[in-house]
């Protein structure tokens, strides 16, 4: 078999944002029924198994979450997983689904991602995340997330000089595409003043470097290439799929201002799609602080180690630069419900290959996508790279 | 590719009992500790990739909890996935495991199986469970396992005339087995009196009828068969993978008296592997309550609808019968902690099928094992058949 014998041939994604008004069970439903709206000749019947990413339980009280999703949208009878690697949820069950599909296990697998984040206050939500710190020697001592980020900025800015106005200029772009997306959570452009000025949540990095606690969910329809012309004429082919981890401690790190699973990830994804970082179109990377994506073009090959905040800067990340970087509004802006997440990516890429998002961000003659979706700090990293 | 192109090549597992003294990342530790001790030519160099398969976070609080397993064996800087279908969890792991092998995405992944359960009260452990039955329509009303099972069992007695006496006989012949294995839970044995008269926990379902609430983990390596030879002299084969599930509600089952999801994943099973359950010679099967070791007679082909009673009465699924089923003590008596208890039935199959366990319990001359993991009541089914 060639490496891109797996494809994409559908996707939909729910409304990110607070969904006051929806449970896990709804943003599953939201997002499917978007998908088999859309999708040309796709039935349930076509669809042999699922996978459900959720990073956590405890956001909505309902364990195993799976069985309940597939219950909801009829799928009942037919095999389920749930697959979790915290933040990097999404692209675990995208990996899953293709291990599943290359191995002939199954033919078709709806892989659905999503999170209901909401249901709790913001502080429950951050303590339930830090809590994927390591328990022992992270969690006890008050350590969460936007610290720990925050460590990675420090270490960045103190090593190459990289500024306040860099990691701002992030925010600023990623406002910019998710006021152009329909299903982003925040659908406002910020200036870079705002974005700069706004108040610190761990310094350096403040409210507008920050992601968000989201719901939604989001969901592709991965299967093998030899059938995919079946159900569409534009499959999008699964050409790369890279993976990489860390220690749990981010005290043990051998370098704060890179995450290494992410760069093993990315070699290793440009290996098996035979090509390298200037091939790629678009990206999708995990923006989860602004600092995250500074550092995610350096991983990803898209600037030299220490040049990620000048690429910002220079605005060669937005549509017509070198590459075109999180033209969704990113986790930023578009939102971070944390299964969702790498399948959302994976659902953008899909049709912005295909030509299909709004005209403002649609990335003209894109052919190749890549995704970047980090769990934790480094400790789960996955690259995947789609192809038409 | 044939069916049969992944394979065990070494398995390792840890006590299972209330480990009071061992935390996840020690159970983790000691059951790959065993592994590798016991493999021959096996090193943590030649794992490409883990799946880390665990049903609950919160009994004992820390999330991602495949990035700790990592770190604590050893293995970070190498991809891992955490899986989850509640208790069939073990068995979805290996699935995973199989899928990234077959497709060339890892050569050769290490699949841990754990569960943590004792740092919570009993009672908390049992809540923590119930909220894998649904929290809009079961858990609020007071829904427990216990009491899930306990309707099936009732079911089974009203249409198949199965008595109270059978139910027994499956946890004697458990408890005979567990008491003959040194990793078990629980090494006692109990007699058909003790077991009948034990005190009630959810009519029909007394005491001697429910499996234990353990800490423990298990493990095994998966790789491709080509190059299992390198690893050890007698590779043990996955010859068939089926999966099934179920309805969210049990309300809205079909039937009380079967799992379909069971019965689905069986013939799936037996399809691929090219048998029937005729060439069975030992099953590991999920009797989280005696009823459910029953029901898996039926559903798995072992006896007729309404006959699996009569079959553990004859005593048919000791070693010499019909088919030795949980001759380790299965989850009634070697423990059940919930994402170690699908591994476990790997490791044991592979050690059965070595000739490689304890005397007494050893099946003789074992080609085929089947393993029959069940998440909640039915919404996960995975049946993996292996073979020399």
């Amino acid at each position: 078999m060639s490496n891109h014998d797996v494809a994409l041939v559908a996707a939909g994604q729910s409304k990110f944002g607070k969904r006051t008004e929806a449970g896990l069970r709804n943003l599953v439903f939201e997002a499917t029924k978007e998908l088999f709206l859309k999708a040309e000749n796709i039935s349930k019947d076509d669809i042999d198994a699922t996978v459900i990413g959720v990073a956590g339980d405890e956001f909505n009280g309902q364990g195993a979450p799976a069985a309940v999703s597939i219950d909801e949208i009829g799928l009942v009878g037919k095999p389920t997983i749930r697959v979790e690697s915290a933040c990097a949820t999404g692209t675990a069950a995208i990996k899953t689904a293709y291990g599943l599909v290359k191995s002939g296990l199954h033919d078709t697998v709806l892989v659905i991602g999503v999170e209901k984040m909401t249901a709790v206050t913001t502080g429950k939500a951050t303590e339930l995340m830090a809590r994927a710190g390591d328990i022992r020697w992270e969690y006890p001592f008050g350590c969460t997330f936007p610290g720990f980020y925050a460590l990675l900025a420090t270490a960045h800015m103190e090593k190459y000089g990289t500024t306040r106005e860099m990691l701002s200029s992030v925010a600023v772009k990623n406002h910019y595409y998710g006021a152009r997306n329909p299903k982003a959570h925040l659908q406002k452009e910020v200036t870079l003043e705002q974005a700069m000025n706004s108040h610190p949540i761990a310094h350096p990095l403040n409210l507008y470097d920050c992601s968000l606690i989201s719901d939604g969910a989001a969901a592709v329809v991965v299967t093998r290439a030899d059938l995919a012309k079946k159900y569409t004429d534009t499959p999008v082919y699964i050409k790369g799929i890279g993976s990489g981890s860390d220690t749990m401690q981010i005290a043990q790190r051998e370098t704060l201002t890179s995450l290494k699973g992410a760069k093993t990830a990315a070699q290793t994804a440009y290996k098996m799609a035979g090509i390298g970082p200037n091939a790629v179109d678009l990206a999708e990377v995990h923006d989860c602080f602004t600092i995250a994506e500074i550092i995610a073009y350096e991983d990803l090959g898209f600037a030299e180690p220490g040049q990620g905040g000048q690429l910002a800067l220079d605005k060669q990340t937005y549509i017509g630069g070198k590459v075109a970087v999180n033209v969704d509004g990113g986790l930023k802006s578009k939102g971070h419900p944390l299964g969702a997440t790498g399948v959302s990516q994976g659902a953008e890429i899909f049709r912005q290959l295909r030509g299909e998002v709004e005209k403002e961000r649609q990335v003209p003659g894109a052919e190749i996508g890549l995704s970047h979706n980090v769990g934790q700090s480094g400790q789960f990293v996955n690259v995947i790279i789609y192809g038409r």
